[in-house]
């Protein structure tokens, strides 16, 4: 067999930061899983893998949910787990029909909390209109997992004449944000921290089928989607930046963001770019159409907030460059480290 | 809400028999999942569900392994991952086409173990002729986790006018087994109990797809198919028996076992009807193509030892009745409490 591409030296052993979905995050992904599963349909790198069936485009997801703890304020992580991979779908052109979901229980987990997390977890697939179809449990021993992890994975169908792909967007495309971000990973940073605000912040957990469905009506020229969640918008940016090799300019100014998680953030000590979101997209949009998108967003309870928050440029391609709230400029990186483990 | 179906004077915890694939898995899986998920795709209690999608019929399925340990004699829990997959699309009449992958990693899994899991679940897929399009990763703080967990889900077609379905099957069929049984979960318990035996038991962990795909072609009237995994050949077998609400006869001689797997069996006090193995399959079979269907089978390397072990009866509707080697007969039922925590 050959050598394990991360060399010892290096890494002997994986830590937190390999799932923070940084850039260790992405040395793990390219080195291990891609070196290895290297098909044409992983290399799209897109939230969902898409492809063709006889004359149907499918697109096909899966996501394991660990967030800590179960229930947070604005959800728990049933609710998490549908939203999650409805939202997947979603960005990437389609319309969510079918999910799985695998449970792996702590022993000792209280019947009372499956309970209300399979029951919200219902109303999160009615909501979304798709349907759980096949399932699975485990259960392991106490100490040996931690309450427990939901895995959900999803079919869906692109939409026609629909071609969403991070490699798609280019130099003049307008980035429209759908709404505040870095409420999901303050409401369970708080939670954690036991903090308290005037009022409680909430996770933004929501499933953004709908809301995508109506921008894909307005505009066949969306050319890249993304929800914005595990590392935040910055990591979004980034990834998109580097996928499609273009450079990315975003304004701080134009960033809407609530007072209370600014400030949360200034207490915890985390820049809201890197913090994750479960009710956001960012789409990457043709110019001409950039207006009549936005305005199908703001029409829509999940994109009422939305805003142009920057464009796609020739220069510093694969780098996310901000103009400053104080007029200056400066990169913002794929974060390395770990910010919030276990977010999602 | 709805109050927990499941009294708190019953289990106001789950325990590790809720995962074990008997009684308690069963009803958890009824009270809890169906009675919330409820819809007609979950409700064909199939390895895979299975729908349409324009003209064409998909089968979608997911598991998540937690077998422990994650390394074992003929396996590890990477290619268990993909074969396991890929073996419930296959008993499901489909051809297995594309899988995910989601990890779940505890923090201080060497990167070594995960590189040989990742190349093993590459050269599995490849074994299945399937691509793993699309995946996710994430890492636990250490003591939250066992090493690492793996969903897999997978997406298939259903071969043309094939139709298996474990309510399908009708007294008179015959009942085949496509060779010995119980050597994975032996294998697993000799790994963990540290017992030697003069040759090595091994996990039976194998792809079915292609002994499948020989048999489906040698006969349309497979009625129903399942690999006899969690719970072993009497689970299974109890599983088809009640959805079909038939009864199912066997014959204990017929049923093939390995000496040693015998052996071991004694000495841990275990009953090998109902261990798990990850290579096997039984089929309910028209009985006037069953000679047919165990010719293609044991013209396969993976079913050389296929035998038919038993038939489906008007009597006994919903209990598996086993004619034993002394000539009397007994129940076999399915199992209450959990025989073999984290077999897969």
């Amino acid at each position: 067999m050959l050598n394990c591409p991360i060399p010892k030296s290096e890494y002997d052993k994986v830590i937190l930061a390999h799932g923070g979905g940084g850039k260790l995050s992405h040395q793990l992904l390219e080195k291990i899983f891609f070196s290895q599963f290297d098909n044409e349909l992983l290399n799209q790198q897109n939230d969902s893998a898409v492809f063709d069936l006889k004359d149907q485009r499918l697109a096909f997801t899966t996501d394991s949910y660990v967030v800590q703890p179960i229930f947070f304020p604005g959800g728990n992580i049933g609710e998490l787990a549908v939203y999650g991979t409805v939202n997947d779908l979603s960005v990437s052109g389609a319309k969510p029909l079918y999910l799985s979901a695998g449970f792996i229980i702590e022993e000792g987990l209280p019947m009372d909390d499956l309970w209300k997390i399979v029951v919200s977890m219902k109303e999160a697939a009615e909501k979304s209109g798709v349907q759980i179809i096949t399932g699975d449990t485990k259960v392991v021993e106490k100490g040996k997992g931690d309450k427990v992890f939901i895995n959900t994975s999803g079919v869906g169908v692109v939409y026609d004449g629909i071609n969403i792909s991070p490699k798609r967007c280019r130099p003049g495309d307008a980035i429209i944000l759908s709404g505040r971000i870095a409420d999901h990973g303050i409401a369970i940073m708080s939670a954690r921290e036991g903090l308290q605000f005037e009022t409680t912040i909430v996770s933004d957990t929501a499933p953004l089928n709908e809301l995508v469905e109506k921008m894909l009506n307005a505009s066949k020229n969306i050319h890249t989607m993304r929800d914005a969640t595990r590392g935040g918008i910055a990591s979004t940016l980034n990834e998109i930046a580097s996928s499609a090799n273009v450079g990315v300019n975003i304004n701080e100014n134009s960033i809407p963001i609530n007072d209370q998680v600014i400030g949360a953030c200034e207490i915890l000590g985390l820049d809201p770019l890197y913090i994750a979101n479960e009710g956001k997209l960012v789409a990457f949009v043709d110019s001409n159409d950039a207006e009549k998108v936005l305005g199908v967003m703001k029409s829509h309870p999940l994109g009422v907030d939305s805003i142009i928050i920057g464009e796609v440029v020739e220069d510093h391609p694969g780098r996310v460059v901000m103009k400053t709230s104080i007029g200056s400029s400066r990169i913002v990186d794929m974060i390395s480290g770990e910010q919030l483990p276990r977010i999602c």
